[in-house]
């Protein structure tokens, strides 16, 4: 499966989550397109690799194409995670709901900062980052959260890596190095904001030009 | 342009700012597809939206690409922005150093619990929730950031659709409804979780058929 098609299917299954919650049973490919902000072409060839076509004049099963995708993405089965650094972000991470509705289960709040150990966030009391290779064999936790300051990122990641991690989400403003099988995603906060910038600048431009055109009107 | 296509270019610029970084002074299309994580034959249909088809032999002049997608999203330009609700997503938000190096300047940080009101975050006051309209019209805000509970994020967006933004980034977990002219993006934190888990998936059952593939040669 193309790795855009990847990127996408979360997409879609937050669409067809949506869609789902106001009852919903079943939609068009135009309209599953339109809630996912793609074209109906590109999804309807992003699900024939699941082997999903829909129902000529009826369209997509809501709950059934919703199930076929989290299972193909993975997230009908449970995921622990760790979070490290628990500062201002990785207070709001933990209390996320957006998580465990996913499927992913926050098994543990480490951070290197002893004056923070034993504090209760969303339910769990933060730990010693040095019970981090006993709580990856115990959990079995495969993917691991790096919400720490950018200067302390490389080593925890080191870390990450030497207790069996093989997936990192990195919230550090760092790029990280790590040997080949173990897949690294940085989360870009600003890219939204940069997408809504394009449209701004837009609207922007269209006012101009709208004002400029009145201008010309009320001078003839 | 395509809406997709809009969507990729804060991530090209992203990879660009990189490349830039590490000194590197011009690309070719592979290069910079493989550090997007895209593949080439679409970044470079998505460039030549902007008009730009690189040299044959030589590639892309990193610095001058980099200046033409920023220029086309309108990071080159200054955009104004407040963020409501400093809980602790709102702290890391104000605390993000990856708005500010992308044009994004935050201009006023909005609670509504008096108890937060004037303590300073990233050198800035937190201020009342009412001194909104006043603070829109003074700055030139555009562009609003939502970080509130999900019960309060719908009257906060009418209250800054009121005042004159038009454009919205919302974390909240929770379904804003805005006019026509007023564009909303929602940012799901759990999406690149979620990318992980399917690659995740994937090593383990490579795992297992590894395993399996081994018991056999140790049967046989």
């Amino acid at each position: 499966m193309p790795e855009a098609t990847v990127a996408r299917l979360p997409v879609y299954l937050r669409a067809l989550i949506s869609l789902s919650e106001r009852g919903t049973a079943t939609c068009s490919s135009e309209e599953l397109a339109t809630a996912a902000g793609v074209n109906s072409a590109k999804l309807r060839k992003d699900l024939s690799y699941l082997g999903s076509y829909g129902t000529r004049g009826v369209g997509y099963d809501v709950e059934y194409l919703r199930y076929q995708i989290a299972r193909e993405i993975g997230v009908t089965q449970d995921w622990p995670v760790v979070i490290v650094g628990i500062g201002n972000l990785g207070h709001a991470l933990a209390n996320y709901s957006g998580f465990s509705s996913r499927g992913f289960r926050i098994v543990a709040l480490l951070d290197a900062d002893p004056d923070r150990l034993g504090e209760v966030v969303s339910g769990l009391g933060i730990r010693a980052f040095d019970d981090l290779e006993g709580l990856v064999e115990d959990h079995g936790v495969a993917i691991g959260v790096i919400a720490t300051p950018a200067p302390a990122a490389q080593d925890v990641c080191d870390r990450l890596v030497a207790a069996g991690v093989t997936s990192i989400l990195n919230f550090a403003p760092a790029v990280l190095s790590v040997p080949d099988g173990v897949d690294v995603r940085k989360v870009d906060l600003s890219i939204e904001l940069q997408i809504l910038a394009y449209h701004e600048q837009r609207k922007s431009l269209a006012d101009q030009t709208l004002a400029a055109e009145l201008d010309g009107v009320v001078g003839a």
